[in-house]
């Protein structure tokens, strides 16, 4: 299957060139970049310098099965019609078209998450992936807003890392400024909450904080439960919904130093870690969840919804499993 | 004013030699470590090199007007009976002596906590200071609870950074384990709750995460208001409350990279940090402080009670203002 | 090929793990801990979570076609002569063979560095991986010593994360002491100067600084060149050394951030990137190599060495190329 | 003594409102900054919310017995003769009146390096402070230039935090890109080796690397001595040239894990610590230095050289010790 990855020097788009060519299944044709067009990507991203790749202009995109779009809010809106001229297969990792939205071309866009969609997105040709930092908290408060253990608003602390971001410079990610900070810069009203709303089905009260790491979102949420619960029962619940799917491992140890998930051994991975703790008198549930911001939160989600929409083995090309020590 | 700090090996004494080598009218006399005793100090604390002291063994202990009490849980209950017959003024920086708990000899601990009982430390002589992340959380929510602000429980999130569980090695400490860890080692039963709950007059649900420093807690706490709110409310109820308190700086800024309270410009200093912002819809109030666990949150916050027990400027000794960039 | 990993609780024994386990040639029989045994793999390694890997002790050691050694030095040695009755092949990762060191049963180790020695490794049945930075310094300097670039002793800079000193506490690898730290605990007389002069032919004065980071091993070679040479000229040399050799990449960009080599590029990687700069008058050739310590420099050394000297693809099961961003 | 600091906003420009603020005999008048005029300082450095303080806009400054210039390359020149209309002494920090180098109006400014230049500075009204490595090596070497220590060339390497390339975000300051780096980015060719030749007399072949870290320089010097040395003669070499200087610490312990200088414990210092090792054969001196690169390699060295040059006592105003754990 023929592949380009469109917006290929940010940091979404090296990671889609890693996995494709990394995946028994996808053929690498282009690496796109309107700045770096003539350049070597080893320039941008020195871990592929071995590929020996070079940028190509967008006015070169030549036909694919799949097209990759890894642009910023806005740039996929306005480059989308093109590229649906060459590309059989859409997948978009920018907020453009999630959350149902169509395109100019009235192209519905089925939502990139198979642990909520698996049955969705077979066959789809039009793929938006959700944000990375809603994701994680989709993916931790799905399965007890089924179960019917979710009461009234959920607190969603997330913590995220300065890829988040994207790899264009700035005041907020210059590196005196943001080396060891803990700032809280959305401590009310981040657009993921409807995201949440809109997967999860809960109401999500968010406050991020840019943390001092690179890669890796993490969402610690605070869930009242309708009566009180024990741990078990809410592991039980987490258990029973991801007992199939891949990518999701539930983390419940009593012994060790790492107990929950925790994003710092999920670097290069797909899988999004989730667990959870209960007050002693059962009255507030703790689930934490955490992955990559750049792969399963983007890049990873968006292979791994292709695999599922073309019929492939789901984690074709998404098999490294993280490091330890990290 | 004689004085020793007891437990001057580990890292809340090693804050006390700092802080009361640079103290106007504090005369360090010794600094006693059973361990090292006999070794320099500059082994243990490379920063204090120039100083050329040398740590005395316990039994050597001489009368001073006051010791600082800078050991691990059980030990300063153990030893308070021996200190007390040669300090006329103790100032405990463990758990032991706090929340009203009387030593074995009967005495009764005032809370070291200046900002809200600065009228019961004057004179004191039996002096207990609260746990670090306890004191962000409380002087984050006392003003909210006192002015009606707080309906049913607060969910608190803290960080903290490795300083915080001391100076012994473990596992858990482990650089290759620690250094990038987002631990969420507590996730419920803190004990730092109960003082919360008795300094603040709130019920506040904590959950902890260690977090990649090594200095500095910080606590972001969502507060259900009984009824909307709007911003500007909550920020007039911390001005007003810390209007003539020299060590909390209510930072609500509206331009610039740093609008919240963040621990990395709080290191070696005694400040708090205190800010907050509010949903949309008004129903719920996020309240972020920050502080140096091994300052405010221990040595420093020691250093202040002292100051106003035996009227001194309460800041005498305490100035450093922290760095930027840090 | 049934392969058992000893000393599997460790950090290169879980790298070990991690590699096995995504050999296509490779069955991965035993992890094996004295410690741990008969607890999950995962309370020690979170990242190999979803393998559901159990510890054995080391006396069920099962037949098997290789045995790792993960073990620290001395303990190798120690076990060696009763895993030579189960195994026929052994890859030792400790220092304990190296040098062609000849074990109890006097079996000689071959050197596991297939750059320098493709033509001794096929068919060998014990094999001894050098230590990290002799493997980053030997890799950059043998080439230069072939061609005749080296007079006079270099000077090696080498900067080690704290992964390099294993998983065991410690004061020195306590997170708040080291953390920050830029240590230099070893600047003269590492042992790791007569692995380099055994290898490269070169006369090795070594300092070793532990830096902030948890991976990753980083040397700075000043060396002395008989007469003026220009950087083309040394980039030649490494470039023709290393054509064909898989693992080594020479990095020589004129643009971008990343010029020369970084370990942040290369975590879980088995890549060692080198590159050179001269001074402008050509009196001083400075080259820098990188690589994972644990990878590169240890278990993926053996694993490639295992692969060359099995007969496998060189490459087989080590392709990640490594993060960016890292 | 009335003060203004011109280019406040700059990193080195806030250590200098922090310094003049927390000094004895200094009063700040204005602190100076173009971009910034008409704003609160806090929002630029959020450490001195305290003070309430507003930029000035340039054209606004106001007459003053001593002006601080901490301004980019080349600004300082170009503003210098404006300046010297309105103040009487003049401390730069910038590049651009090194090395004995005169202004415009035919001045000529004093290295303000009091260690060195003691006998020089007394009454001078115009002062350049050295670059930051530059100090660091000079410092290192100087003595064992002085003593004959020193045979030919000597390599320094050198480790810089991110501060040292100041406030302005580009590509290479970005926190992704920048977080994990040991980016070695100017391998050869760095303009301090002509400020080390000057002052220490060694000729220095210099490679820098920046380091994951935002404060901190450190040099690690390797020096050929003429005929093999032991390295108590180094540091006897060492104690006696810095026996009355109040800023150098040398710094060489037998235990512990803090043997020789490291950044960490010196962030917000004016301290240099100084160390040295020798090579068992005596063949070869490591000497290593380590300062922080806003305060003793820039703000502080100018608030040091100003108290020499006006008859302060040398330390006034640069009392902080730095912390640790750090």
């Amino acid at each position: 299957m023929k592949v380009s990855v469109v917006g290929a020097a940010g940091y979404t788009g090296g990671e889609l060139l890693r996995l494709v060519h990394a995946h028994p299944e996808l053929d690498l044709v282009q690496a796109v970049s309107r700045r770096h067009a003539g350049r070597p990507v080893a320039e941008v991203h020195p871990n592929l310098h071995h590929l020996g790749l070079t940028f190509h202009p967008p006015q070169e995109l030549a036909p694919v099965d799949t097209a990759f779009l890894a642009l910023p809010s806005g740039a996929s809106a306005e480059l989308e019609a093109g590229v649906a001229e060459l590309a059989g297969t859409i997948v978009d990792l920018s907020p453009d078209f999630r959350a149902g939205a169509s395109s100019a071309s009235g192209d519905v866009y089925r939502t990139g998450l198979p642990e909520l969609y698996a049955d969705e997105l077979p066959g789809a040709e039009r793929i938006s992936v959700p944000g990375c930092m809603a994701t994680a908290a989709i993916l931790a408060l799905a399965p007890l807003s089924k179960a019917g253990l979710v009461a009234g608003d959920v607190v969603v602390d997330a913590r995220t890392g300065s890829s988040g971001s994207g790899a264009e410079p700035g005041p907020s990610s210059h590196h005196a400024e943001r080396g060891n900070a803990f700032r809280v810069y959305k401590p009310a009203g981040h657009r993921h909450e409807k995201e949440i709303a809109a997967h999860a089905k809960v109401r999500a009260r968010m406050t991020v904080t840019a943390v001092p790491s690179v890669r890796g979102a993490q969402v610690v949420c605070h869930v009242t439960p309708p009566e009180p619960v024990e741990r078990r029962d809410v592991l039980r619940v987490l258990q029973r919904e991801y007992r199939d799917r891949p990518f999701v491992r539930v983390v419940a140890r009593s012994r060790g130093v790492h107990r929950l998930p925790d994003p710092q051994f999920l670097s290069g991975t797909n899988f999004v870690d989730v667990g959870c703790a209960v007050d002693e008198d059962g009255g507030r549930i703790v689930v934490v969840a955490a992955l990559d911001n750049l792969v399963k939160g983007a890049a990873g989600g968006g292979v791994q919804s292709l695999n599922v929409a073309r019929g492939l083995p789901e984690d074709a090309g998404l098999e490294f499993p993280g490091l330890h020590p990290a």
